[in-house]
């Protein structure tokens, strides 16, 4: 086992798809706690969509992650020192300890797991950030009600997957759009979902009409452009369109391609709104309470997509934007 | 006085800017009320930019003006022959008859006004339709409250001069952005507006930074394209953009211009809405009832625009594109 810290840092912000040679990977020697401090032996690191966000030198929710800096990332690990009372060496807990094998925190942004609830993976995952993401998207800000029909993208991804299921568990009816028949497969067969669209298909446009044709309740937008366009387009009176991301947008190197439907939302007196589950960090609790809740009855299934290898990150981190990653992306960066 | 009614129709559906060959411009009989109905000499037309809409061949939330039909549009006139005993002759009401001199109603869609209480035309503006979609707009869909910035497209307008001056009522701060600097001088010095932005004006970009420096609570968009994606820019947390109108793009011949800002609504936790004020039916007599008061109390201006000769439709009807009308452009069909 290595006694070095190896890490990733941003070296030049992106232009378009994020490149090898903008990141530099480094190693250094592994932190002590310090006064009150928490060395925590990163596990898995969690690669999410909004991570290409926090590149950008762009005012958002939360300040970009500046050059020469470890790239911020959720993560879930080991404390292996403490200087902190709320923890002892051998908690698991999850934090932002970014691009790194280990990391140093006063604590304040650590949240104890319980291994044997879960594997480790998915306080990543479905009882993570995306799991909390899904559902107060899907129940607070589309306020899906029994009888709904729910049309979600990136239906196989992290957070669509839960999204649907979460739809299911609500009596509303549930339409997943993914890429490629496998996903499709998955989201239906696995998932529960009503039914699934592949994108990549070229009946595409077609074979949205049988299931959409009661028209959309909700629609939880994962990836941006034209798909959104195309929900826009079908949305039932009073519809609520759930913005959580736009990963189709996110590598443009020319501008934002706005939804040129927005229009329908006057015809149809529908809504959008926009969100981050950031928003929603006083209800965490309640919301990863009932998430763990529905999984143990086994009405909520998660899905984790596991790389490993620190080294690997660049290549892997890509995935989430070809859509090659099949469930939640992490990458285990704990040495075996 | 002529004994024939003369007739707008739609000839042909336009592609872009209407064109006077697309009318069909025609006289019949003046037509008799027959059982239970009721005839209206119509004194003013009501040109509106959702007419421009019902133009096209397109589901909404309306069904077309099919063509060789008279062109719908609003109307305000004089009760001359009664079969149906809720309307007597010499009633003055407002109703759906067209571009025409002269309707025919069963009388359910009829609303009988009061000329002592506010001049004829009023009725199709403060107290008409334009009042209704500001009053709902702003209060139910906008969610004004004390303290907000509200920021109004269109401000000089039949719709935006309401917005601005209910949100003053309501404690909020009033922004404009109208085409012009005397439409903006009216829209600050008559009707109280905080400010106005000339969006004609070279320094317009500039121009916002000072008025809009707190950032916009409430955006009500009458105009849609790239001032639309302005305003997004400047969304508050939490803020409502309420989607009215979007003038701007209703002769394109080119797709509508989406916003491309929209993922402003993600970073803010913002929402975007539209609706229609027929939405609002059951409630149009408390909201006129709440519009008369406040225009009583000299709070609550209105303007009309008004054109005389009915064979002026077409060229009237342009204005609403171009801007040159100033308050709620109606035309005046009696003939003296």
């Amino acid at each position: 086992m290595s006694n070095q810290n190896k890490q990733y840092k941003l070296a030049a912000r992106p232009i378009g798809v994020p490149k090898e040679s903008g990141w530099e990977f480094t190693s250094s020697e592994i932190p002590s706690a310090g006064d009150g401090g928490v060395v925590v032996k990163v596990h898995y690191v969690s690669l999410d969509p909004a991570m290409r966000g926090w590149m950008n030198d762009a005012k958002s929710y939360i300040p970009p992650v500046g050059l020469g800096e470890v790239m911020r990332a959720g993560t879930v690990g080991e404390v292996i020192e403490s200087n902190n009372p709320a923890f002892a060496v051998g908690d698991y807990v999850t934090g932002y300890h970014g691009v790194q094998q280990y990391g140093v925190s006063d604590g304040k942004d650590l949240v104890k797991v319980d291994p044997k609830l879960a594997p480790l993976e998915s306080y990543l995952g479905g009882l993570g950030m995306p799991g909390l993401t899904a559902y107060f998207g899907l129940t607070d800000v589309g306020a899906v009600k029994e009888g709904d029909t729910v049309l979600v993208s990136g239906a196989a991804g992290a957070v669509g997957s839960l999204v649907g299921q979460i739809a299911k568990i609500k009596g509303a009816r549930a339409v997943g759009i993914a890429g490629g028949a496998d996903k499709c497969k998955y989201v239906v067969e696995e998932l529960g979902f009503d039914a699934c669209i592949d994108y990549k298909s070229d009946s595409f446009l077609q074979d949205m009409k049988a299931p959409l044709k009661s028209g959309v309740d909700v629609y939880f937008d994962n990836v941006g452009g034209d798909i959104l366009d195309l929900a826009l387009a079908r949305l039932n009176r009073h519809a609520r369109v759930v913005i959580c991301g736009a990963i189709s947008q996110y590598n443009n190197t020319t501008p934002v391609k706005g939804p040129a439907n927005y229009l329908n939302l006057l015809v149809q007196h529908a809504r959008m709104e926009g969100f981050v589950v950031f928003d929603y960090v006083q209800q965490y609790a309640e919301g990863i309470q009932q998430l763990a809740t529905w999984h143990s009855q086994g009405n909520l299934k998660f899905k984790e997509h596991v790389d490993t290898g620190i080294e690997n990150f660049p290549s892997t981190f890509l995935k989430l934007f070809t859509g090659e990653n099949f469930g939640k992306l992490v990458l285990k960066v704990i040495e075996d």
